[in-house]
């Protein structure tokens, strides 16, 4: 099946466009599983099946981050593959990695992510050149996520920065990555940061057919109704990501039952997209 | 003891400044190990331990690529780990991860590379803004050497872009890379590909104390006479990391040991790039 039908599913499916980021810090995770005597793998992996479980009818993807994997070492990688087959079926999965690197380093990558681990998709990065993107687009089922505009403050630096011949950074990528979209069969979509509404929609312009990721609601303090005025000129199919307002509490020791507490938060996001979700499975 | 002294020390004792790159991949491993009976995880554990073994004299450091362990998966990332615990003292090791990402998943990344594995350096993407490195900076023991301009084709499509204020990305880049070294604890230097030369040396007059990696010698066609050149305006140290050029052999089935090759062709790489040593040791 092809990625963008894939993803039309998961999204008709939930009627949302929720994608729920599994970023599991051992220092934050419930008291419960704290004191469990489980290994810290092992209370991670417990931490995020109970995620996957309890918020499935909401959610239309999982991203997990490979850096909280890796800072727990090869046992965090371990309990990273076992996730990767623990996932239902009918959901995205999108391999949260950012990973940029020469041609066959990227092949090395790609093997990972796409062959060994399943995963529907990848973020990556472009600042080495669209060269480094290409061995991930060989095959139809599987899209890639290009970094093209992000939240942070720090997006001033590179992305916002205005080229000689008019455009921004930004702008260049997402020019590039419309141009991959129609000579490779993957899909080629990007990540654009939530709190920049007026840019994304310039970007939009450019490759209106893009699978958006967008990260930034949440913590990092997006608002949905912008985003919503924003993505009017999208062809493509956007999924909203939410990583730490759902999967903690911001009162951890008010809360009795914490995976009521992650469907719940999971709940209250699903209801808060659905006039993005509606818009793109009713239009 | 801080980076760039670990680094003096190590460059002085095998007076090279020979980065020897683990890219193992196993198709191209010999097939001495490939009919082996051991499992692939620990063929390239044993591969890569004989190149750490038999290239040490020449090589200052040791740069392993991540994805050629990612590749293999959970059992990939164990030999990384394990490989981790198995370098000399007195060698530099940089995990080339290439990593970029936010503030708290830097944490997490930060984690695995520094605290948990205990790499001396760690490669970075700067694409999402200077506040993904800092993060890093906080060990004057710790170096990173951020990806400033690449050597191949693709490093056209961003990091050579002209900006409007008449720099390039790549200039921008080093500025802030030597902004980096001068607020923090940790060392920032610089990724800079050997093929680039002139380009190198405009980069070197911006951030002249930074370290510096620099691939793209062997396999990519850097050239030594050109590069010392660039280098004349260098205060800081440099690292050439040689990978596939040293660990494999044009023509596997000539090569009767597959061990004494490598040593050979260290050896070989080591003697090539002695006048660039010498420019620091001597300096």
């Amino acid at each position: 099946m092809k990625y963008t039908d894939k993803l039309l599913h998961a999204i008709t499916r939930t009627g949302s466009v929720l994608c729920v980021g599994l970023d599991p810090v051992p220092a934050r995770m419930p008291e419960k599983l704290r004191s469990s005597g489980m290994s810290e793998s092992e209370q991670v992996l417990e931490f995020c099946k109970n995620i996957i479980m309890h918020t499935r009818t909401y959610a239309a993807a999982y991203k997990p981050n490979l850096g909280f994997f890796e800072a727990l070492g090869a046992d965090g990688i371990a309990v990273f593959e076992e996730l990767s087959t623990l996932f239902p079926e009918d959901v995205i999965t999108i391999a949260d990695a950012k990973r940029g690197d020469i041609g066959n380093t990227a092949h090395r990558y790609k093997t990972a992510f796409f062959d060994r681990w399943n995963y529907d998709a990848v973020t990556l990065s472009p600042l080495m050149g669209f060269d480094t993107i290409t061995p991930y687009l060989t095959d139809s089922s599987k899209g890639v996520y290009v970094l093209a505009l992000t939240s942070n403050p720090g997006a001033v630096d590179i992305f916002e920065q205005r080229l000689a011949s008019g455009k921004t950074v930004s702008t260049l990528i997402a020019e590039k990555s419309a141009e991959m979209y129609e000579r490779f069969p993957a899909h080629t979509g990007m990540v654009l940061g939530a709190t920049q509404t007026a840019k994304l929609q310039e970007l939009l312009n450019i490759h209106p057919n893009a699978s958006l990721l967008i990260p930034g609601v949440g913590s990092q303090g997006g608002n949905i109704d912008s985003l919503k005025d924003a993505l009017k000129v999208h062809n493509g199919l956007p999924l909203v990501n939410v990583s730490r307002s759902i999967i903690y509490s911001d009162n951890p020791l008010e809360e009795s039952d914490y995976i009521e507490g992650i469907r719940l938060r999971a709940e209250g996001y699903h209801n808060l997209l659905k006039p993005i979700a509606a818009r793109y499975t009713e239009g």
